[in-house]
């Protein structure tokens, strides 16, 4: 049976923001989750609780050491007012393969499921409406024991925050511009590229700031070995369309896992849509670009769940995709995935988690 | 000018723990130093005040994407009760190397001594003088924006916190047995290895782990490209003797650049004993070993200073070193560096700085 989660509301709810033009991660909800772990007891005490600061003492081991975690995933409000989840299943999976890639205790995955639910329930009014907003979930692990060594910590606390977000792209999906990234790396295999941790994107940071300086929105990452090898975007994996065939890496050990990805491989083999999981070289992309044979390129991600690349430059030379539009399949996906994230299409795959019933619930 | 340390000192001391067997970082100090940045104000209102906890919004971005850095020094007390730092300029240099590369404002370097010199005076009664004991020092920078963007923080913290540490080997110098890590790697060139950063070192608890249930103390990396090259051991520097030559690992953009290690250059390099900085593949320490010319082999670090390696475990293969006794060269760099630190023995290099003034300003 799971741990029972006690509930803590707040006396005094925050003004929420218009939901037009929210920005990503700005604002969090009246609520938040918060499961403590010592090395003795285990995870204990699951509890909802007002959205609070939380006090850590300055020698807690997240601070210095970096173990850490986290997931991303999303809530919706369909029309007719359901809320649903986006295959919750997968993230709470992959929160787990983090975990013990990083040493942090394996999580219940039942709690973990009834935390979500529960909370998003608690604080369903901040589920925005309007098309293409939603709210942005955060579960995350950090280590808590006060000590300086280098070894696991004997204390965590797992957490759940939720954050209402806007349309990805304000005036529908447009193409962005990629840098591809031939100094700076962000993992190799051995690494951690594969978990969802702290340090990848710390170590990402200035890539992406030099590549905003050049105007490109995002870096395209090569791979640690090599620097020859395409392994993702930023926080998006990547597909490519070369001559009719869907590309995009393997995964290698050095890439995250996205569920987005695996979920656009999900429909592309549904639509006999032929598609290759394989090592991809950027020469092989030049290539085809060169050769007509680049039809498409987009990023798959939770925040953007579809980003169409209109651009890439490597080593100083830009490759136009698609003339810098989005094309046909970016379209198809990027509307078939959020109609059924929506409840607006069929979910043939069964990948929406119906909370409406834990909302009513707690009413 | 410097900007001046406001000092607010507590009213509840603590007790201290006995200076006999102290574990590494579980105690703190009386006293911790704090520094706020914002990207209006940049960094403002330093100040020394209680050891106490910190209070941060659960969207702080260090718990998310591990925007943060560190430094670790020491302070001793010497037999006639100066207190000495060593080499803090470096520390200081180097916390700025990895500021810039983790996308972090630069410290004022005069202002971040005058902090480690005030913190230390105030908290003077906390430095052990039992041989081999000193004051652990840890300066480190943590981004506390609350916003969930990738993107660098607009607001930051650094931080100063203390903790008595006693000799790192109780019952004297002895040599430790390390495995060489074929499989899960630290850090490749173009990442963030060369920075005191919090993600490196979470990237390494998984195969620390592994090599202690098989008995070894720490684990030497080898290079991400090739697995191939010796880069350094969890926190210290690696050095060998073949056949009268002492060699460590070059700086090569992945491995951190050690304050022992270039001490020991230092000393090696005034003794004349001939000395290189290049690359080393792990292939010539095992031939080196096998044709009896791997006289000696240490690793160098703050916390340890100079530690012996008794033992490599390479694929399974066992090469012990020295007979797995500490060797002579070993035993004279540990002999010459402590009794630099614990003011015994001359500073021909002027590498400590005399915080005495300042403790004596504080009383
Ligand atoms: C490094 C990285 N790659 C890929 C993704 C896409 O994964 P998902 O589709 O599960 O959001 C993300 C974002 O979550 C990411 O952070
Ligand atoms: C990864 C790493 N390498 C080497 C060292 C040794 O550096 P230092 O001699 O400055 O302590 C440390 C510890 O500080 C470290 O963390």
């Amino acid at each position: 049976m799971v741990q029972s989660i006690d509930i803590q509301l707040t006396t005094k709810k925050k003004e929420k923001p218009p939901a037009k033009n929210l920005q990503f991660g700005v604002h969090f909800t009246d609520h938040m989750f918060m499961l403590d772990y010592h090395v003795d007891k285990g995870w204990h005490t699951p509890r909802i609780m007002p959205y609070q600061p939380i006090t850590l003492d300055p020698a807690a081991k997240v601070f210095h050491y970096g173990q850490t975690i986290f997931e991303g995933l999303k809530a919706y409000k369909t029309e007719d007012g359901r809320v649903l989840l986006f295959r919750p299943d997968k993230n709470i999976e992959r929160l787990n393969r983090s975990n013990e890639r990083l040493s942090i205790p394996h999580l219940d995955g039942e709690l973990v499921l009834a935390a979500l639910q529960q909370l998003v329930a608690v604080d369903q009014d901040w589920i925005p409406s309007e098309p293409g907003t939603s709210l942005y979930i955060r579960p995350y692990v950090i280590a808590t024991q006060p000590c300086l060594g280098v070894a696991p910590s004997t204390e965590y606390k797992f957490m759940i925050i939720m954050s209402p977000v806007g349309a990805y792209y304000a005036e529908g999906v447009k193409p962005v511009k990629i840098f591809v990234e031939s100094e700076y790396v962000r993992a190799v295999r051995g690494g951690v590229g594969e978990a969802k941790t702290a340090g990848n994107y710390a170590a990402g940071l200035k890539a992406q700031e030099e590549a905003k300086e050049q105007g490109y929105s995002q870096v395209l990452w090569l791979d640690g070995v090599h620097l020859k090898y395409i392994e993702e975007v930023g926080s998006m994996n990547v597909f490519f369309k070369i001559n009719g065939t869907v590309v995009t890496p393997a995964l290698n050990g050095s890439i995250l896992d996205g569920i987005t990805r695996n979920s656009v491989l999900h429909l592309l083999r549904a639509w006999n849509i032929p598609v290759e999981e394989r090592t991809i070289s950027i020469d092989e992309i030049v290539e085809a670009a060169k050769n007509g044979q680049l039809e498409e390129a987009f990023g798959t991600g939770t925040a953007a769940v579809i980003s169409p690349i209109g651009e890439l430059n490597y080593h100083g030379e830009k490759l136009i995709i698609h003339e810098g539009q989005t094309g046909e399949l970016s379209t198809k996906l990027y509307d078939t995935v959020t109609g059924i994230q929506n409840g607006v299409l069929a979910d043939p795959f069964g990948w929406m988690v119906d909370t409406t019933a834990a909302s009513t619930a707690s009413k």
